[in-house]
């Protein structure tokens, strides 16, 4: 069975978009990262959240911010949402509406044994409620954004206790890897 | 003249403390780090908050949170307050009001000639809006708390530019220094 994997590009002040969802700041810095082409080898299936996947597909949108991976990866991709476009028609995306719990386990049959990326803040969130997270790879960009979409956010929960097991620069960037104790 | 260094202990999802000020988590991770030794080595001033400040002497706090470094660093502290306390008697402590920049100066010439340490969301806010800061040393610690005091929030203002200059590992903390580009 493969790993479940939340993986996310985050300003250092903790935002994964600014305001407006902007999302430049990321790709400017989306420089070659082996970490990230390591993801891309072992990952099965991505399971996204209805806003990171419209985000990706804004119109006028850079081009690699509308699949995941920017097209260097394919395979299954799963929408949890419960407003399925009536346009949807690409083989490869799938839109779900059920509990966080079956969204993944689907998610993972259809990576057949490979690992699973979660992608956005509201489906990594339900993730980590539920202990269904194994691992999260933060690539971290030396900017402050002061403003918009938390990395996070869970009021009145516990702390989740992390293990940090490996950090790197690739360029500008500071990749952290980090196992979820459970 | 020393540098302004706004030196920071942030959870992964960017808290510096949790709710009600929990400084637990950061301190149950607080092992030896040969960056912050180095850090005590050449800062000659802190400028704190007023919140960091009485976050740092409420009862039952940890005795090692009542001092900047834990008593390990000694010299002049300057507090940012409108409202200093009336039982304040201790010669290291100053209580300011005054603008930021003028604050910085004055905790720049305590240094005579050292760095100083910015400590407390809301001055180093203050500091990054008037481009005082000039680099930020980040140890980042393994856990999501979801909720608390951020490390920096400032709507609607522009992004901050960094330059990743440093990470290393100390155990489960990860040091992160950036220098601030202006």
């Amino acid at each position: 069975m493969g790993k479940v994997l939340w993986h996310v590009t985050m300003s250092l002040d903790g935002f994964i978009a600014g305001p407006g969802d902007a999302m430049e700041w990321a790709f400017h810095y989306s420089h070659p990262n082996a970490a990230v082409d390591e993801v891309i080898r072992l990952t099965g299936a991505v399971l996204s959240g209805r806003r990171s996947f419209d985000v990706g597909r804004r119109p006028g949108q850079a081009p690699q911010a509308q699949k995941p991976y920017g097209g260097a990866w394919s395979g299954p991709l799963l929408v949890l949402t419960h407003r399925p476009p009536p346009d949807g028609v690409d083989p490869d995306i799938t839109f779900l509406a059920r509990d966080i719990r079956g969204a993944v386990e689907l998610a993972l049959r259809a990576a057949r044994g490979k690992d699973i990326v979660v992608i956005g803040a509201n489906v990594a969130r339900q993730c980590i409620d539920e202990g269904l997270i194994d691992e999260i790879m933060v690539h971290l960009a030396p900017v402050l954004l002061g403003d918009g979409i938390r990395f996070f956010d869970r009021i009145g929960a516990a702390q989740v206790n992390l293990e940090a097991t490996g950090i790197e620069r690739a360029g500008q960037i500071t990749n952290l890897r980090f196992r979820v104790r459970k």
